[in-house]
This record gives structure tokens, sequence and C-alpha cells, in this order.
């Protein structure tokens, strides 16, 4: 609730004491979790756990994770790391709008010697490299061996479909973009009507503004936000579809498990693919295209643009891009994979700060064919690393191809799911994922949960296929 | 912050999960100050004081008080207390509104049993009566014995007062209501510029609705409520003055001293003046009505209501009113009177929940003269004793006796402050209460900062001389 407040409510000047604020209850947190109590009846319920159903001991497993995680760091480090990232953080923000990479750099250096010495950290204690150590803390299940085969499954397809598509796409009708302005209260109008559509429930929950959008909150108070441009609608109302599905997640959880480890969500890998089933599979989609079109002429004026295969052709349109959060479907795990292997050399010791946006041109050159002009557009466009995240950018991509995949199991087993799209009906999908996804908690791992909903373990080829009926649709005899 | 958002922000039906949130605050809270290793570590600061200076010396004396506090209930007892009064408070909201004080009844029976226990366990520890020890959590320094002596003159003074104001107000131009209605927006626009005025900081703070206004947040974020009704603007707009006064203490405490105990506000007797010195002496008062006269016609558009006499008279209007909370100056303090004793008798055991009402109805004749049509107008009307809140109605009224004298003594000090107010320039107020008592935070009593700001403890000349001066000026010789 303090974050959220930060990025929706709270003035500049409270800042510094909000820091103070989060920071003082992460310590509090970590104390308690890595106190002897703790670890002491932790070991009790393990050495008694013969009477514990599957999911108590699916809670049992979380817990001792938690504890792992938490008691791996000293309190010290802990303490820097969150210093550290703060202060970078915010001369990332001045460096960027300088494009001054100079000064972030002694920064981002000194935040990443902390980072691989906890990942070093948490790697002696797990049993497994560094940024494997980095992976699990957002997803429990992420490794090296498994991203290195996925991502290198998408290399062999992605860059050589890319300028198949944008070829086919000149082929193509022009898009029409709206004329606009695009009234603020009007698009919270249609966002908040599709929130409705998608089942949110606003006693439970709000839409708010942020410079970046988010889902937070709690399972029982879904807090989401979007950004309004009155030039363009296409970027707030997108956010606000993946973000109800992120909420949708959180609220869906199981209610008897609330507030323990097992009730929480499984991981990044399995929250994106719920944010990018709703947004992309569903709400990208021709059939969706249909249910909105008359929505926005009626909140937006008579149009030209108001037309299904218009719509259509904005919500799908790719080029090759320079900046992630404006990527399309078929670039953006390109842009993941950069990262993937930028942040991998870092913390190996591979990849030095001062050569890093050096190698983020060659990498930008190399699988998308473009080069940034600055490196305000290269290698500091993403807070994420000036941030201390490191091993959080793979989940977005793993996270596609999961929710890829989810949604051809719901395809499969909904006969009608197309059609109740296209009359803004989300019940049938968001009835599928509360069973297959969301009330599931943390009771298995993501890949069982995967193999339960679609008989397979996490794959490519779920994503690639729906990449080429949706974007090749000539030799692939549809666009969803 | 979350009592902030749950009273502005949050939605319905986040309220059980956010009870939990912050019953689980106040626990680890409670847990944390009463550790051994907190007790160790006072007795150890106690017994090495001799390099302590003064405000070191007071910061160790409020450590001890909150340690005492805390650690002179047991733990069930705290949590005990804490949901019979979230039960209680939860009772009231219905049971006010059906009228129906049976129904309140029971659950008030054992709130008052528990909050009796604690007020004795207090009460041994502190080596004083129990209501003693209930007046001690809101304001150390107030003791029935000094409450005894200031409210026997104020009953000596204000029932034979409010009479002859009465008749007094009758021989004067009848009030003449604005027609309206006063839009919101123009509301809240009006709220923001006299916050401006006051010296309130945009960049450290907001202005929300609730449905009770408050100011909350902290010093650096200061957080201030009001409501707004479409038919009558003075009600919202007294309350932003008043909350504004509450926020300017808060964000005057020192800042050396920020997050320690002896940084903190004195106590509610204190900062109730403080809002008491904006709202009723500066912004009640002839003076101001002349700044604000022009402010209103802008923001509302002609009315004959609109003239600096029309206004002070809606300003200061005195009637025999059955609710505190629209109660006058002149009134408010037999409304407390009334609560003072009745709570008193409860804390005692002389008074049993069964006759309440009886005795409500009583005094409310005795006092004011009138009778409540219903319990819920009598003694239904305030949360206060349902949310457990006993020992803190006295706050209110030894905070206007507290505004009075240190009014008078700023009057004194800024001879051109009548004048500055009339251009609703605050800053000579405003500085005189940042050098006066902000600053201060809990480095004096509340005695000694009356003394040092105004040469005399806390007494009743100073307001019963305002209300002559201002409610009976052909007397008196002026109308403030």
């Amino acid at each position: 609730m303090l974050d959220w407040d930060q990025a929706t409510m709270m003035p500049e000047g409270g800042a510094a004491a909000r820091a103070g604020q989060l920071s003082t209850l992460e310590v509090i947190r970590h104390e308690m979790l890595c106190s002897q109590e703790m670890a002491d009846l932790l070991s009790l319920a393990e050495d008694d756990n013969q009477h514990l159903d599957e999911w108590q001991t699916a809670n049992l497993v979380r817990m001792r994770r938690a504890w792992r995680n938490a008691s791996a760091l000293p309190a010290d480090l802990v303490e820097a790391l969150s210093k550290s990232a703060s202060h970078c953080e915010v001369t990332w923000r001045s460096a960027r709008a300088r494009n001054d990479f100079a000064a972030l750099a002694p920064e981002l250096e000194g935040l990443l010697r902390l980072t691989r010495e906890a990942a070093s950290a948490r790697a002696a204690v797990m049993g497994c490299s560094p940024y494997d150590a980095l992976l699990d803390q957002f997803d429990s299940g992420a490794s090296t061996e498994s991203l290195d085969g996925l991502f290198g499954e998408l290399e062999e397809f992605l860059p050589s479909f890319l300028p198949q598509v944008i070829e086919y796409q000149k082929s193509q009708p022009a898009r029409i973009h709206p004329a606009g302005p695009f009234p603020i209260a009007a698009q919270r109008q249609v966002a908040l009507g599709l929130m409705e559509d998608l089942g949110f429930d606003f006693s439970h929950g709000r839409l708010d503004v942020s410079h970046h959008p988010f889902s937070g909150g709690t399972p029982d108070d879904a807090r989401i936000t979007t950004r309004y441009s009155e030039s363009e609608f296409i970027q707030g109302l997108m956010a606000v579809l993946h973000e109800t599905g992120h909420a949708s997640y959180e609220c869906g959880l199981p209610r008897t498990w609330r507030n323990q480890p097992v009730g929480r969500a499984r991981g990044m890998i399995i929250h994106e693919s719920q944010s990018l089933i709703i947004e992309m599979q569903a709400c990208r989609s021709r059939d969706f295209a249909h249910y909105l079109t008359p929505k926005l002429a009626a909140a937006f004026g008579a149009d030209p643009a108001w037309t299904p295969g218009n719509l259509q052709r904005l919500f799908q349109h790719v080029e090759a891009d320079l900046i992630r959060v404006h990527a399309n479907e078929v670039t953006y795990p390109l842009h993941v994979l950069l990262r993937y292997r930028l942040e991998r050399a870092m913390i190996s010791g591979d990849l030095a700060i001062k050569d890093l946006p050096g190698a983020w041109n060659d990498g930008m050159d190399k699988l998308l064919g473009v080069t940034p002009p600055t490196d305000a557009d290269g290698c500091m466009q993403d807070v994420h690393w000036a941030a201390g995240l490191f091993g959080y950018f793979p989940t977005y991509t793993l996270g596609a191809l999961a929710a890829a995949q989810f949604y051809a199991a719901a395809m499969q087993a909904l006969p009608e799911l197309r059609q109740s799209l296209s009359k803004g009906d989300f019940r049938p999908l968001m009835g599928w994922l509360r069973e297959n996804v969301h009330q599931w908690g943390c009771r298995f791992s993501g890949d069982e949960l995967l193999r339960r909903a679609t008989n397979a373990p996490l794959g490519t080829a779920a994503f690639k296929a729906h990449l080429k009926a949706r974007y090749l649709p000539d030799q692939n005899g549809m666009n969803p």
C-alpha cells in the first residue's frame, strides 16, 4: 500500500520519508524472518510433518524458501543493497534525462558489486550459480538451463520471422490513426467498463493513474494503475487490460490460504502470463476488436479509424523498435533476450559496466537490426538494473510463452471462447483461468501448473504457433 | 498512511483485510516496545545519563513513557481491546442509524469492562487513578484534579453566559444564508487557496475527502481531509482551516528530532489548540471575514450574503445545540463537560451502560437546556466511546482554553496581527506559533510550553475574555 501510495498519491516532497518507512519495514521483516525462533519453528514443523496435507506441505516449503532467501544475506548487505538501489535509481532518472551514461556508471558499478555479492551468498546456500540465485528471487523454477533452451528456440525463429511480418504488413491496408484528442475522462470511462467486463470487483479495488502502470495492493483490495495521453489511447487502454489480468490473478488466489505463503501468486512468470493472456491473447484479437469498435465510437465520436479491421491492425502492428515498453509481441522477446545475455555477463564478471553501451548497441543491431541513437534510448531505457533488479527481465518472455500455452489450452477446452470475446463476455476465459491457475496459489510449481492445464511443460511451440497464425495469416489460415 | 487510505481511498470491501493489517502492525509495535532488549537499553541509558543534553533527556523520558504505557498491558488485553473496539464501532454505526441503543449496549458493556481493566493496569503502574491513566494516553499532564478546576470555572460561567449571547444575537441583524448551490470544485479551489495562505506546502501534503475531516500522514507528508456539501459551504471550509492548523503543527515539529519521541507533537491538548487558533480564533474573526468576502463572491457568484458583517454573523452564530460536532465555541465546552462527567462515572463504576441514555438527557437539560429527541442525537452521537476512546473528550475543551491563551499572547506580541489577517497574511501568526509551540515538540510539558509562551499555566481567563469580547461586544467593547 505504501508503494501504491508513493506511485499514485504521495506528494513529491514525501519521497525521502517514504524511502525510510519502506526500508524500516523491510528491515523489520528481515529480522522477523531470520530470527532463531522462526528457524526453530520451521525445523520443528519439518521434523513432524507426517500429518500435513498437500497444501500444508507446500506451504511449509514456501516458508522454508522465504526463510532461506532472507537468511542467506547478512542484514548489513540487505541494507547496503537497498540504499545503493535507491540512490542508483535516483541517479538513473536524471542521467537518463540528460543521456549521460558516464554519470550513471559509478553508481551502477557499486550496485552491481553488491548484487554479485548477494547472488554469490544465495548461490552458496542454494547450490546453484549466482545468476540462477537471482532468477529464483522472482520465480522459483526459472534456471539458466531452461532459459538457454527456450531463448535458443526463440532466437532461431524470431530474427527471420520479424522481417516476414513487416513485409506482410506492408501488403495490408494502411493503418488509420484516429484523429483524437481522446479526453481522459472518456478514456477512463471506457477502461472502467472493460474492467467490469473482465469481472473486476470495484468494491475490492480501484483504478488510478501513475507514471508507469502497475498492479498492486492485496487480493482483497486490488489497486491497478494506468496513464493517459490525450493524443493516443491504445497504450493507456492496453495497460488497463494488462494490469486487470494481473489483478484478476491476485483476486482469484485461494481465500482459504490468504496471507499464507502457499496462498500467494506462483511467481512472476505465471503472473505475467495472466496479464498477457488478457492483453495480448484476448484483447488484441480480431474478436475483441469487434466488441470494442462501437464502444470507442461512442466514447470518442465518429472516426474512420473505428472499424474492427483497422483496430486489429493498430493493435497488432509490428515494427523493429528501440524501446522495450513500446515493443510488440514479435520483438519483445528479442529485447528481453538481449537483456538476459547482458545481465548474465555482468553477473558473471564477463561484461564491465563501462562496456555496457557498446554491447547493448551491438546486440540491438544483431537481434533487431536497429541501433539506438542515444544511450537514453539504449542501455539506460529501463529502470530495472538501476533499481537492482537483475534476473527479472526473463520473466516477461517466459510469461509470454506461458500465456500462449495456457490460451491455446483454454481455446481447446472452450469452443465458445472466441465467440464470447466478440461480445465482451470474459466469463468463460476467466472461469478457466480461475480453475486452472488462480485457485492454486503456490500449491504446484510453475511447470506442474502448466502440465496440469496444458499437458506440457513450458515451451515455445504454442507461442510460435500463435505468432504465425496472428501475424502471417496468409500462410497459416487465420489472423486471430 | 493506512488509516488515511482507509478513510479516503480504500474500497469498502477492503475493510476486513485492512483491520487485519492495522492490528498486525499494532501487535508488532507492541512486541518491539515491550521487548526485554528495549527495557535493558532504557535502563542503561537512564543509569548513564550524565552526558545527555536537555533534548536528549526529554527524549529519554518520552521513550520510558511509551515503554511504560505499552508494557503496562498484557498482549492479550491489547488484542482483546482492539478487537472489541473494532466490533463495537461497527455495531455503533448500524445501531445509531436505527436509533437502537439496546443493540449497542451489550457490546459497549464489554468494551467498557476491558477499558476499565486496562485503565486499572495502567493506573497501578503509574500510581494514579484509572481515569487519570486514560487521560494520560492522549495528553500526559492532563489530570482529574486540573480538569475539575478548569471545568468548574467553565460551569460557573457558561450556563449563564449562553442565554445572554443568544439574547444579544437576537438584537443583531438577521443572518443571510447564501443561496447556493456551492459547486464542490469551487469549494475545493477556495480551500486550496486558503491552505496556501496558511503556508501549507503542497509538495509535502494533500487535501482529500473523507466522511469525517481529519489530519493525518507525517510531518513530511501531511494529509488533511474535509467533506463537501453542495448546499452548505461553511462546515467544509472550516474543517479545512481546522485541519490545516493541525497539519501546520506537525509540519513545524523539530526536523532534527524527526522520528524520535521528543520530536512528536506534545499531546492532544496542544494539538487541538493549534487547530482552534486557526479555525476559531483567526478565521471566524471579523478581520478574516473581510479577506474572505470577495473570495466567496468570486467563487460562488453574487449573493447578498457576501458582506463581512454577515459572514461574521454566520461564523459566530450561537445556539443551544444537540450535536457536539455542530456546536459553537460557547456551547462546545458544555458538550464536553457532560461527556467528561459521564465517562468518569462509567470508568469508576458509578454509571452503568443501561443508565447512560437517561443520564445523558438529564445532563443536556441541565447544561444546555435542551433534550435530545432520540438516543441517536443523544448519547449515541459520537463514535468515541464505541471506539474505546475514554479520556479523549476533555482534550477538545482544554485545547480551546490553550488556543485562547496562546492567541492572546500572540496578539500582544504582534501588534500587526489583526491587520495581517484582514489581508489573508498568516505569516506573522504562523511564525509566532512555529517559534513558541511547533519547534519544541515534546521538549517541554504542555504547562511549561504555555508558561513560556503566555506567562501562565493553562487557565480559563483568556478563553472567557475571548468569548465576552467576541459574543457580547456591547458590554466588552469589541467583536473580533
